[in-house]
């Protein structure tokens, strides 16, 4: 086989962010003067733009920052109903604990996805997905959970593996999201259904596992045993752990092999000790917190004690209304006092770490063809930074996925 | 004369704020399957769709949620440079009033702004207006400040008062900004400056004169002085007050019959009653304090107490980087515990009141022509509430400026 052909070169950012340290400058890998090639869907080149290769379309892309395409890794965009209402109460004081146990909040979700047709939940789950990809999200986790029974977790499942979605969706199984209200008062029989029925098929058409445990919903024991389950039919493990109250949870995952530990405002130091030993990623879901009102994870002593962080949306109806990655970057920093790059790293190569998939998130030769190009805000010179210090609307110039252009926005070049 | 013909109709909304208690249901004065319809430039009809007369266009938009146009009565949009670098420094704990010192924060902002060209800080400035038109922010207060000295402060007023722009610009006199570095070992004769020089010229381009009233800016003397002069001569006051340390400056807005105070996290009781007497509209600013990392204001006390609010973005280069309305009015809910009708008075009607213009920010026959058409996220009926609850990238589906459609967004109609 002769060499490929470079499919499509991208010239002329003001600065890449390879995110890959090695590579370039700073803890991003950032590079000036940088091009990428592509290749049957993979990146081909990336270097100097003056030793660049020809290329079948070259595009040159002044004024531009690139990155890699970001992930959202943490969201639960599938689902139909609303949950306005809710906030109000939420306003007003109520606990969600409370909501919760008068049938709103997770189960008022439930009732409306296992109601909706597979047209409906389609429909809105690509809306939500193609404003992330215009904001140049090329990979959204999105999890099951709003479901629960065997028949809507699995058809949830399958709408999801099937798509098509404008961008990749990593399919993850969360049907440990709450107990349902049938199952209310036999929860052994709930988490019995599904290790016995859903997970088996569930391990067919997702890639991870995740357990919601806290007050309210997963204790740590059936948390293990959900985790286990999934996890010894190849599924990547994780988990929802310390938001409400203490559970153990960040620990368990910890020494499971679990790939993240989300939310994690009440984590202690052990369980830091124990994430920061294992590799596990630390998920920080700080839009969560702000609609929780809710005090900040210990980021800054999760960042010393080696556990790297990742940062996403949580995007969901109920505790987290807010689907844009950029935004939850930001306040990364302003709530949970992360660093520019600590952020920029959130949203990409950790968000791909705390998937289990390590190839995504970073530019190399040979790997994922996923790139976003964004343009600063007015005025502002093309750095990341200002990026991350502007809130709101942030829309990519461009976005390649799998070595293919599938956002161009024209205006402004 | 014959009664003037309707030129525009809008029917089929789901709903209709008209901010108005007297006009319909709950304090935001909502009605169902209303029709709004437009003549020389103002509200000529408000009713019922059943009994709404013929029309020259008549504009169906169903799925919508109408609200009077958004009123940013908060913002530093002219400007040129830009801050990240800032940003960074206050992630790693620096006060911002040492960034000040060093000749940073404002001061960069002031440098880089008189450095500009009338081309550069316009052409700015409109992309910035454009981008809140099209959330439905048909009239934004924009400060000077960033100048400081007679010639730069002035040619920052008459770029202001003469545009065009995409929609209404209230122009406000904030010299009283901070203490330009040629003048910082004698403040008095800045004031003096203010007092003899510019404030006569401003007075006949401004609406407005503001001062920042804090350590490290102005004294509460110095405020007295700029605002009365500037009142004398026909400004509306407005004060920036009690946000980095407790001055009075709110009791003295209060005062002076201001018609707002901004920011307040630090107001005491006796400026609350103070403002409750005088009718002061207290100006809530969630993004400052978000990206200040400050306390909040205590708003429930003061609408306890009578107090009206306003919500704004404060939208500048350095302690608020974020021109969206609507994600202001849900950290105001967020951050500060405002109610979801509390927040969109913020952004309307409270808003008008917060800049001396009563007519703005309601619907009213006879009534600013300003209407905004927006629609709810993917899934989420067409209510007011779901817009609140949601954060980021609302975008409106038309915009009604004076009796003119200057927005319209045909997909998904």
């Amino acid at each position: 086989m002769t060499s490929p052909q470079v499919e499509l070169l991208i010239v002329g950012m003001e600065e890449l962010h390879t995110m890959d340290p090695a590579r370039g400058e700073g803890p991003t890998g950032r590079i000036l003067d940088a091009a990428v090639g592509f290749t049957g869907g993979r990146v081909s080149y990336l270097g100097p733009a003056a030793t660049a290769p020809e290329a079948a379309r070259r595009v040159s892309a002044p004024g531009t920052i690139g990155l890699p395409g970001l992930i959202d890794c943490h969201t639960h965009s599938l689902y139909a109903g609303d949950r306005a209402a809710e906030f109000r109460r939420r306003l007003n004081g109520e606990p969600y604990t409370s909501i919760l146990e008068s049938g709103g909040g997770i189960l008022s979700t439930v009732r409306a996805t296992r109601a909706a047709s597979d047209e409906t939940l389609a429909e809105r789950l690509h809306a939500r997905l193609s404003a992330m990809l215009r904001q140049g999200v090329t990979t959204v986790e999105v999890k099951t959970g709003y479901a629960l029974d065997e028949e809507h977790e699995l058809r949830c499942l399958r709408l999801l593996r099937e798509g098509p979605w404008p961008q990749r969706v990593v399919p993850t199984y969360l049907g440990a999201h709450a107990i349902p209200a049938e199952f209310r008062q036999d929860r052994e029989a709930y988490v019995q259904l599904m290790l016995q029925r859903v997970l088996p098929q569930a391990a067919e058409l997702a890639e991870a596992v995740d357990v919601y445990c806290d007050r309210g919903a997963f204790t740590l024991e059936e948390t293990r045993r959900v985790l286990e389950a999934g996890m010894s039919r190849g599924l990547v493990g994780r988990v929802h752990a310390e938001q409400v109250d203490y559970t153990g949870a960040a620990a368990l995952a910890a020494s499971l092999g679990c790939a993240s530990a989300d939310h994690l405002e009440r984590i202690d130091a052990a369980g830091i000790a124990a994430m920061a030993k294992a590799g596990t990623i630390g998920g920080m879901l700080p839009t969560a917190m702000l609609y929780m009102r809710d005090t900040a994870p210990p980021a800054r002593q999760m960042i010393e004690a080696g556990v790297r962080l990742a940062v996403a949306t949580d995007y969901n109806p109920g505790s987290a209304p807010c689907p844009d990655l950029w935004t939850a970057a930001t306040l990364s920093c302003l709530l949970m006092g992360l660093t520019v790059e600590e952020a920029l790293l959130g949203v990409t190569r950790h968000a791909g770490l705390a998937l289990g998939r390590p190839e995504l998130g970073w530019l190399t030769v040979g790997g994922p063809g996923d790139l976003c190009l964004m343009r600063p805000p007015v005025g502002a010179p093309a750095r990341a930074e200002t990026l991350v210090q502007h809130m709101g609307g942030h829309r990519a110039a461009m976005v390649v996925r799998e070595g293919r252009v599938v956002v161009e926005v024209v205006s402004g070049w």
